[in-house]
């Protein structure tokens, strides 16, 4: 059985969506077990005699808005996201999935759970849609602002496994997200990443990779500091949210417009639900000893469903001893 | 009368498109004179009889996938695009309309206009649509790639004027592009940045903007350095193409789906229009003794037109001036 602790209090919607998600994961997946911890009061009323599934008691949530996130899970030891993550260290749990606060939930991961001892850094690694109804993993949306370029390629192996494993991509490629194609552009860092992603025999690197491709990129790994990774993934959804409201403003004018609309109801639901970055799940912490899932903070039941089942597939497929592998297998070789 | 030096051969539709902007510039504003720089047997077949415009001959183009722009500049001093920017330097004309390659303007436009002596740096700064119909400045999209908190100081007193005196907004605010709202977000750049905006008088700041409200930004200016907004520009680009292309294959789905895109469609044809930046006029490379204007690569007549009003505004406004002014008072207070 693949045990999988559940942050119940954490998300916009907590704990009536965590919970409902936590179900359809049982009904749904059969080799998992999951713990939900919360407020017991608050969560019994949603749960009727399902088997596989248990509550502990935590005390407290972990604000959304926390300034100071290291301090916010030491001080909150009895939250639920962070008695969550304790499970994992202590073995009681394989996995955590969350909706609570991003930077509170990495800073609580590096501190509960731990680093992985071959992974230098940490990295949160959202899976995000392209044009063309695959998938690519963004690199590193957060987790390290500034960053040396060997633990970028240490990003890389950990995310070429995933889209192997989890996306299902035979042989994953991995772009530089820079402001050129052509080699030698952008700053230090950018060509200095450059060189070593093409030295390095266990990354299939296409070269740079411009953000006007973002969409429809030709690799399933785009990859850079935390700082602009988390520029880009915020101007996609600034962008995607802009669009549409200037789209529905639009559509709507005039009788044709609205007759228009009416008649592509189903259809702009369908374009609504491509774009929509809960269908694939979470984003996976990069680098910890056990697997940590952010699920979106505004999850609902299905997202949240999405982000288990991807958290017990990452379990399953044992990426993380996978990754371990090879990062040990390169420092023997180094010694 | 104002003077604007037109680069004939730089584009993927030159010489016509920029030809045919010219002409309906010349029908639409009246204290302007056109000087086209180009092939003479290219572009008298566009030309009738038509006053305020003359043709100089030039020889050769700059190519648009030029890796070592400065180099192209230099080893085509005949080409339109150089000869259209020394005839600013030389005070023939007043400003420069060119859709050729944009890192081969920017140098040339270094190298053959020359820089403002108070401004340190020179900086590309596109207009770009909101949601909400109105416009804002991104800076800087490829000028400097790495670039001191005090440079951008200055590209923000430039923005802000071209805001106010192009753009037509009172008292325009200027954010910086950061990861998150919060003073201390961000590099060190960015911490830096903040606080010397903060405690400038010459700008409204208002704080770190996240790109996620890239298209409906509490400001007029959004500010960071050369790689990060290039990157937030081309991931916009990047997310509108990849959503369109999206919508297009999902809108038409089904019989109801078609029936409704041909209600839609003039209604999409504003969507579209809305979004394209063409509908501004170029990007202008600000420090710079003289006025030059990048319009897009693609652009078409009327896209070429608009960045043609755009230059004759700036020297009617005296743009450059303005800027000066305030830099230099600034310098005398400081000294």
């Amino acid at each position: 059985m693949i045990k999988i602790a559940i942050d119940a209090m954490g998300g916009d919607f907590a704990p009536r969506e965590q919970i409902d998600g936590a179900l359809k994961a049982l009904a749904e997946i059969s080799d998992i077990e999951i713990t939900l911890y919360g407020d017991p009061e608050k969560i019994k009323p949603y749960i009727k005699d399902e088997k596989r599934i248990r509550i502990v008691a935590s005390d407290g949530v972990i604000d959304m808005g926390e300034k100071d996130p290291i301090k916010a899970i030491r001080s909150n030891r009895k939250s639920s996201m962070a008695m969550a993550l304790s499970s994992v260290r202590k073995e009681e749990n394989d996995a955590v999935v969350s909706s609570g606060a991003t930077q509170a939930l990495i800073a609580g991961a590096h501190i509960l759970v731990g680093r992985m001892k071959t992974m230098k850094r940490t990295a949160i690694a959202p899976v995000l849609p392209t044009a063309s109804k695959k998938h690519f993993i963004l690199l590193d949306s957060g987790g390290n602002l500034e960053i040396k370029p060997e633990y970028m390629v240490q990003q890389a192996y950990f995310a070429s496994i995933y889209a192997k494993e989890i996306l299902g991509v035979e042989k994953p490629k991995v772009g530089l997200i820079n402001i050129g194609t052509e080699e030698g552009k952008g700053r230090q860092l950018d060509t200095d990443a450059y060189t070593l992603f093409q030295e390095n025999k266990h990354i299939d690197f296409v070269g740079n990779v411009e953000p006007k491709e973002i969409l429809d990129p030709p690799c399933d790994v785009m990859i850079s500091d935390g700082f602009t990774a988390n520029i880009v993934m915020k101007t996609i959804e600034g962008t995607a949210k802009g669009m549409s409201s200037i789209m529905k403003e639009e559509l709507m004018r005039g009788i044709l417009g609205k007759l228009g609309v009416i008649l592509l109801l189903k259809n702009l639901k369908c374009f609504k639900k491509r774009l929509a970055p809960e269908e694939i799940g979470g984003a996976m912490i990069y680098g910890l000893k056990g697997v940590v899932i952010k699920a979106q903070g505004s999850s609902q039941a299905d997202g949240f469903y999405n982000a288990i089942k991807q958290a017990a597939h990452v379990v399953r497929q044992d990426v993380i001893g996978k990754v371990s592998a090879i990062i040990e297998s390169e420092a023997n070789q180094d010694g």
